[in-house]
């Protein structure tokens, strides 16, 4: 089941729809869930970074987006070619993507293990994983962009309208790239969030429109440390999301000089770090209340 | 940043908040989202299994969980202890929890290295990474619970009762335990779904209450391969959630033996799989439909 490979993003499937007390069986579609294992090689060398489960559908991208906002590759440049791997089994073939770097010699791997099995002893416990996830060498985003209230309010709706798998399945998390204006460049889909920025990203790494510091993000639900991380890797100035940010995703903001703006829905926002980046209605004065 | 183990589950913040063009200056509070680092020890020797971002609280039932829906432990006779970290500088304490085992030595963790890096040659390449993904040796679950429709309907209502997080912070994942009357037995809450799950599965292991084969899962949110293979564990034979399913997670509904509801709602649900255990109102009978 799980290599059953069909590079497919919905299935079909038969559901008995319960609704006021009736019961009919329908046919429905439901979003595809597959594994994808991205793994780099160079000078002969090859391994494998992550496996992710993934809706299939832009794998390239999300592997390329994964191997840069992981700081494996800064640059399209640095990649010769990203491929199914074709020495695997066929039904496994479209759950492999292998990245050729154009180094002499593989790049060191290991900050990725998040996971990795240590049996250290526990004088360095906590030290060596949690310090996995400090932050990296990531500066400040320094981008004079700014962004109109009205457009900012606009977001969710254009990213929504263009969520094409939404609408068929109500199961997608989804990125999308827009111009400081408003104007949809890129959206992708995914059932991870991470999953769907790093398509996005990916997509903009191998287009060449790397650093995206003239753009906005829109992301369809909740923010976490992991979703500002790569935001702040590819100097996304301003990020707007339709739900709650963590604690660390407000502190990463701050730290990397981005707009958090969240629950951008019909009738206004929230804005957690730098808002001097949006032009606000009106006279754009704050009121103080101490809830 | 990331040091700062507060243990609190939520965190105050100033916002500025723009509703309707007019924009205020507010305190509000903010889901706390922090590392935790589960290791396990036996024998004198300890390692880590996982590195988690999650909310702060119910940490020692997180681990239990963890340990128990990775298939390290099956019953809480086999941990003697689980414990913050006392060997970690004071600010990473509750960042970092241990579980003893009551074994003589560590059990082998290498197949909880999802991420591991591996540089074998490309021919086993997809095998050993995805392969780990694959169904372990779980068996179907048997349970001849049965569950009314007016039940089933409540069950979000009373999660969303019990969610006090999610009340002040709007940012939480949320499962929940429910008796097949429908009475809510425990809910647990993170920002991350797979957390909410493992701590719910781990309150009930320490509990001594596993297997669950009399009870009802609720899930907020969607559905993904990892939530049910963590049911299927657990042994839960009906899986309720307000949202979508994906494609692995119908299936692997299917495989196990488990009931799985989606879009669970005021006016209806869907039924994705083993709905002999539904009963639902009126004759009973389904029309059929083709969509």
């Amino acid at each position: 089941m799980l290599s059953s490979a069909s590079s497919k993003r919905t299935s079909r499937t038969t559901v008995i729809r319960v609704r006021r007390g009736a019961a009919r069986r329908e046919r429905d579609q439901l979003v595809s869930e597959e594994p994808l294992q991205v793994r780099v090689s160079a000078g002969g060398e090859s391994g494998t970074v992550a496996v992710t489960m993934r809706t299939p559908g832009h794998d390239f991208e999300l592997a390329a987006g994964f191997l840069f906002s992981e700081g494996v590759v800064s640059s399209c440049l640095e990649i010769a070619r990203i491929s199914y791997c074709h020495r695997v089994p066929l039904e496994e073939r479209h759950n492999v993507v292998t990245a050729d770097l154009k180094v002499s010699t593989l790049p060191p791997l290991e900050g990725l293990e998040r996971q990795g099995v240590v049996s250290s002893a526990c004088g360095v416990c906590g030290r060596r994983s949690i310090r996995d996830l400090e932050v990296r060498g990531v500066a400040p985003v320094c981008s004079d962009a700014e962004v109109g209230e009205g457009v900012l309010l606009e977001l969710p709706h254009s990213l929504r309208r263009a969520q094409g798998l939404f609408r068929r399945t109500g199961g997608l998390h989804a990125a999308g790239l827009f111009t400081l204006e408003g104007e949809l460049i890129a959206v992708r889909e995914d059932v991870g969030r991470h999953n769907a920025l790093d398509k996005l990203l990916g997509w903009a790494l191998l287009q060449g429109r790397m650093p995206l510091e003239d753009h906005l993000l829109v992301l369809s639900g909740r923010v976490s440390y992991e979703l500002m991380m790569k935001a702040a890797v590819g100097r996304v100035p301003v990020v707007a999301a339709v739900s709650a940010p963590s604690s660390l995703a407000v502190a990463l903001a701050h730290r990397f000089g981005i707009t958090l703006a969240g629950f951008v829905r019909d009738d206004g926002f929230n804005l957690y770090a730098h808002p001097g980046r949006v032009r606000l209605w009106g006279s754009g004065s704050i009121s103080e209340v101490e809830a």
